[in-house]
């Protein structure tokens, strides 16, 4: 197989972030050949700006039927990327999708039943597990050098939206037409790197607000409790409201704690184990020794970029994904399970009732009285994640 | 008025410690002139101790009424202070209790209806409001500088305990004895300055481990979200099972974020208000102008003996005090909240149901099972808060 020919669904905001390192020749194993958009306006652009070369299409389905293209990055609103990814499968095309892999966990259950049984190489763009400082925080944990878990605090509040932003599409920020606001919109990495570097909670108490510092039906500030199976606690806060807000994961373990924050990993390690000398230490007051790491983490990742190369080289020779499709659900899930404890002001269990949630959600789109008119407008996202 | 004639009822672990402090003649406006203690063995410490011309007695009552002294400084176990305190102003003395100002806050309520019919000077050895960290912290929200709170964060897990610690007296760690774990002993003054510096909260969701890592009936694992009147967030985390544990208090407001930790105040200003910045920029992605401050905070404060300084001050000379006595309500009553919450599995306003409370306190110790013989041991509490 030469080099991987790959169609784009959707060129707004992300997709056609992803056609200019495509076309730009970043992505050794792949080249950009085809996008299909149902914008005109956005088949002109791509006309305009991708090259004669690249063909366009107004309907995804024929793209996919074209058999101009072996594989598709999917990038259009968060309802379409389960039942197009499963059509594109269903066609013996390879698929990339957006995050999130979907908005509620029926749905994205039902892609990944699907993606099992399918031979296709189905990738996910966590392109922030390509960061090294995550890799490191994940080998860290896994490792065991940080013992065993107590508790994660992860304060993820650098996600400022203005009301203009909001106000900037059609779809965004409402029931029906994105399914969630920060948790499904921005946070999508954050909860995929939380369960991916601390393991998945087993139970959820949240309390959210929609609405709260913007003009939208839906979440833009989130506190969030969850117990793990070890009996080990967390908590995740997250909004679009503060400024400049906070990226910080603090993990807590039985040799000590570690702390990513501002691009740097310091870990105060315990010379021994907190438990052991729980027990046997007979001095009344009194602590472990600590000490203070500064631990190497790398400089950056290749982000977006790498995780294309990474699903490329994976359809071309097997390479291992660093972000499976199926691996897309543990996020979404938790946070469905947070919006379902806000919705019922009580403790939701992981795995959720996925039926319960997408009955819920669905009151939230018949009882909307949000009417949005689309404006069109791409927004440039140099910068965003 | 001369010097202050100061008797302090208990001296074992932080009683002895007053009683260092002022036998070495740092409190220019006090003297320490008797001692009650109903232990032979502490009583026979003092003689040793501190001085032939301390008087020495086995109830505090009989100090009390003994007319050697002006003032009294109670540094009982918890549940004694209210009674104590209330007795030693009924007989003329002013006062200076040890935090917690009581157990439950149907108790402490009492008290404090009490002491605001008296005109004894009642103060609460809330040593880290001499803080200058705490002061200048408290001055950014008072004086408008960090703008109306969003959202609060204090993760106060620095407290860790070792299992020899809870061993080490017989009233430790247990309903009847303490009334509580963590947050009736360690985090009395974390309680107090969250609530100084940030406001106090109008409702609260805990979720509390009891004897998770330690071989107690009490609380040693705590998490708690509070919500605000203005419509702000906060969290609280504290445990004595982590070490190295953290201690960091971070406030966002509509002029940003400020977070004190490491004994440093960072504040990330933003250029104008976060609020208004939201409203009127038109450009979707961006956000306020930030400039990161390194604010200075001084160097220290004077601790215990700086509010026993003031307490004598305020005898003599009528100073304010920094640390009146019924503002010892605050703290437990949130600390209270957490607990209630806890139990109830479920939210818990703020005024808190002081019978409820008291109720179910009374059913904790009534259905307790521990037995635990006193050692006596006296701690080392040098470095302790």
């Amino acid at each position: 197989m030469s080099k991987v020919r790959i169609g784009i669904v959707g060129v707004g905001n992300m997709g056609s972030s992803h056609s200019r390192y495509l076309t730009a020749g970043e992505v050794p194993d792949g080249e950009l050949v085809a996008v299909a958009d149902t914008s005109p306006d956005r088949i002109d652009w791509a006309k305009e700006t991708l090259g004669e070369e690249i063909q366009c299409f107004d309907s995804a389905e024929d793209m996919f039927n074209s058999g101009a293209i072996d594989a598709a990055i999917i990038a259009t609103p968060h309802y379409d990327h389960p039942p197009l990814a499963i059509r594109a499968m269903e066609l013996g095309l390879h698929v990339l999708i957006e995050k999130p892999a979907g908005v509620y966990t029926k749905q994205v259950r039902e892609l990944n039943a699907f993606a099992e049984k399918s031979d296709r190489v189905f990738g996910l763009m966590f392109n922030q597990r390509t960061l090294s400082t995550h890799q490191k925080m994940r080998d860290l944990v896994q490792s065991g050098d940080l013992g065993e878990i107590q508790r994660t605090n992860y304060i993820i509040t650098s996600w400022f939206r203005s009301q203009s932003y909001y106000d900037s599409g059609g779809w965004r920020a409402t029931w029906a037409g994105e399914g969630g606001g920060v948790l499904m919109n921005q946070c999508p990495h954050n909860l995929d790197l939380w369960q991916w570097i601390c393991g998945k909670p087993s139970r959820v108490r949240a309390f959210i607000g929609f609405g709260k510092y913007h003009d939208i039906e839906v979440d833009d500030s989130v506190t969030a409790y969850v117990e793990y199976e070890n009996g080990g606690t967390g908590v995740f806060i997250t909004t679009t409201g503060e400024a400049p807000g906070t990226n910080r994961l603090e993990i807590a373990g039985d040799r000590g704690k570690v702390v990513l924050e501002g691009g740097k990993i310091t870990f105060w390690r315990t010379r021994e184990s907190v438990s052991k000398f729980n027990k046997e230490y007979q001095g009344g007051f009194g602590s472990p020794e600590v000490w203070k790491c500064d631990v190497p983490s790398g400089s950056g990742g290749e982000g977006h970029k790498g995780i294309t190369k990474n699903w490329c080289s994976a359809i071309k020779d097997g390479t291992e994904l660093l972000a499976p499709g199926t691996e897309g659900i543990h996020g979404l899930e938790i946070g469905n399970a947070m919006l379902l404890s806000s919705w019922t002001d009580g403790w939701v269990d992981i795995p959720i009732d996925d039926e319960l949630y997408h009955k819920k959600l669905q009151e939230k789109i018949d009882s909307s009285t949000v009417v949005k008119e689309d404006t069109g407008k791409v927004l440039n996202v140099v910068g965003t994640h």
